[in-house]
């Protein structure tokens, strides 16, 4: 599935997250005395979604159906499929953490942004290690990528330290919505869902074009979280729903 | 424009903010009490100069007139202007919200260092992602001016969270003096104003000389942050401008 | 000693520090207030370790036995020996460090976590600046383990500034872990234990297989620390030998 | 002068100022409330050393007695000692501020770390990018000499916003005298006093020894901070000289 529909599979799960982030984060600021009886259940639905995840990159047609290795062959079998679902296993770790802090179990504060910041470093290694075998154009795409994941993580990371930072919420969740988009044009620029080849691999004007539309997007990412933020905002404040002012 | 036009060009215009820094950082230490009405306006000129920069890496006579692929030869065009045109929308997003910062929107305190700070980046990574095809003494003069631009971006991060931190202005405020003057270095190295071809490519002497020449240029925008500082202070306490002496 | 009795060794080494400190850091959190009078004893067995460690790299049948240059074949020898011998020296350096913070000579709060970091460092740069000749697959396997090591290092040059933070020693705790089961895992790739050659340092698949199969030990690493400190408390919450509830 | 001399010399200076600093700080630290009106002259002294390093380098024998460009040539001269006297000269900035925090000027606090840090990344960088043409056994010497260099500089750049931290001034201090002796082993390797031509450049078991060596140094520098500390320490209390104990 390292096709045009795992790639979108991909870019939808990131897009969802950072999307519902970009919402979440300003509700919670001008809110911060409700009570969310309700985030429970919305953390579960993340964990379905991390193990939809797995399960779609293991038992898509083409995808190891739990196989790892093959006695025939003597070899190593999609390691591509196995390397995402790996990636979909820290997040779901994360995700379990996460619903465990709002339980009575009283985990030390802080540690569910570690746990995201592990999965998205995990995420990133995986990348940095991965056998690219001689496609150039595959490997500068996902070298790009990497700013966005090792951002994300360093937020994270930060965010273990210095709970609740409003900017450092507003940095990460821009950086997951760029993960989102940038996985779909990765899609695209691969292998178009039209059929037909991808881009020319060897065209070194097809690199320079690709590192700047990445930062494209994340000027479009960073105005989306922005419009959510006014728009969180506007909502809230013009329904009359706004208990608490913010006070700093 | 990647002639000496379009390198004299970008140094004035990093000169012209580190200087304006240099001036204004010291002064707001001075009388941090005073309002400023007429701070709106001169960001507004900053964003005006920004505007100026995309327009002129388009429309100079050899750019790209927004002109992106051409259909005619299958190929990118003009790449470089493009990717100068990025890096100015960047700083303007971030002249932008240093301007709503000033308004009555209630921005996250640290929001314009963070957007500064991510210009700063994007024009990093865009510059370390570049493809320089075979010109190492351009990959050189580059990779040194990596050193002040990452230095200038760490600066501004590290501003979101130590809010009007004296050594880091001061700090910021030196590597753009120095990204100015060696932009301007880059221009005479690679294309003289005289004319003539520029330096040679595969003089290993070269690359030591240029090195070195990066710190003096260095420590030439080290002295004359100071020297401003000094006309600065000098200037407010002996026209008895002060208002409020310095407690700390 | 490179081969799987070495690896292993290195690994018990590691997971008794990582097992033995999984379990100390939840009690010192439970009952802080209780003396220790019986830790630096303990201390005492660690820094016992460290010096067996020394001797076995020395004194193994294939070792060294404390010769450093051969003047008949004017070459050095065993040095692969000698860098884990320095290895656990400066692991010993740090174990002393730790028996004199518990002493009476007012040493600097925060320098037992330099000295560790410090051992860490070093480890870390040995297997930098190792030279591997043409041996890609244990390259691959080492810079894996550096990501443990550093990250393992960076945990306690934090913990100088920020002592007894929770999560800081949670993190260490499971890079330690990672580090002793990833040197078993070394061993069974590089030298089976069962005799035969190591795997094929050529398939590409195997670098790709060994990349996840890192991270499925991190994911094991981290269930097993969080699983120690969960009986830990239960274990001292359960018996009543809980005095100070924690009072954050 | 990448002769002997000049390697000794360096490791000299940077000797005198790590072991100064070792018997410094565990003074300060012991008797923080004395006024120091010695002090600033040891700064001019530092000064001195700083103007007596540049001298050497362009006035020994074979260096470039000022001449940058050689005309007949068409080539840069000597630019081996050029880079060292920038090396001083960013050194004999620091040491200027240093000289300036103490006169009534009301400098930032923490300038004078902050270009003791410009001065030590100044001399990294210049390190990194220099031209080792082939000499691998030369480059690997200067990298490991950057694990010093960059070390103390986080260190230095760490006291701009810890001011008085005594394990940093510790850490630093400890890298001071690495970098001081392993100027000396750099003297030693590449051009041994006794005469002879240096050390085989291709023998990989001299590359492995030397990493290994670089961190015997390291254990050798810390013990002698560690006691340069203790003895500081013991003089004062022992001859009655302690007026404030220390309170922390």
């Amino acid at each position: 599935m390292s096709s045009f529909k795992g790639n979108a599979l991909r870019g939808t799960f990131f897009l969802i997250f950072g999307l519902g982030w970009s919402v979440k984060y300003p509700l919670k600021y001008l809110r911060y005395s409700a009570s969310y009886p309700h985030l429970e259940g919305k953390n579960m639905i993340c964990i379905c979604l991390y193990c939809l995840g797995m399960l779609a990159e293991q038992f898509v047609p083409d995808g190891p159906h739990m196989g790892l290795y093959s006695g025939g062959t003597y070899s190593w079998e999609k390691l591509t499929n196995w390397q995402y679902t790996t990636m979909y296993l820290f997040y779901g770790l994360s995700g379990i953490v996460d619903v465990l802090s709002y339980s009575p179990l009283k985990l030390s504060l802080g540690l569910d942004r570690l746990l995201l910041s592990v999965a998205m470093f995990t995420e990133g290694f995986l990348f940095c290690f991965h056998d690219y075998n001689n496609t150039a154009l595959d490997q500068h795409l996902h070298s790009l990528l990497l700013i966005a994941i090792f951002g994300g993580a360093l937020c994270a990371l930060m965010e273990v330290f210095l709970r609740d930072h409003t900017i450092l919420e507003f940095f990460r969740t821009s950086f997951f919505i760029l993960q989102g988009s940038w996985f779909w044009q990765i899609g695209f620029v691969l292998s178009p869902p039209w059929g037909g080849p991808g881009w020319d691999q060897t065209d070194r004007g097809n690199f320079n074009f690709l590192t700047m539309c990445f930062f494209w997007h994340y000027a479009a990412a960073l105005l989306v979280t922005a419009a959510n933020s006014v728009f969180s905002y506007w909502y809230v404040v013009g329904r009359g729903l706004l208990e608490n002012k913010r006070s700093d």
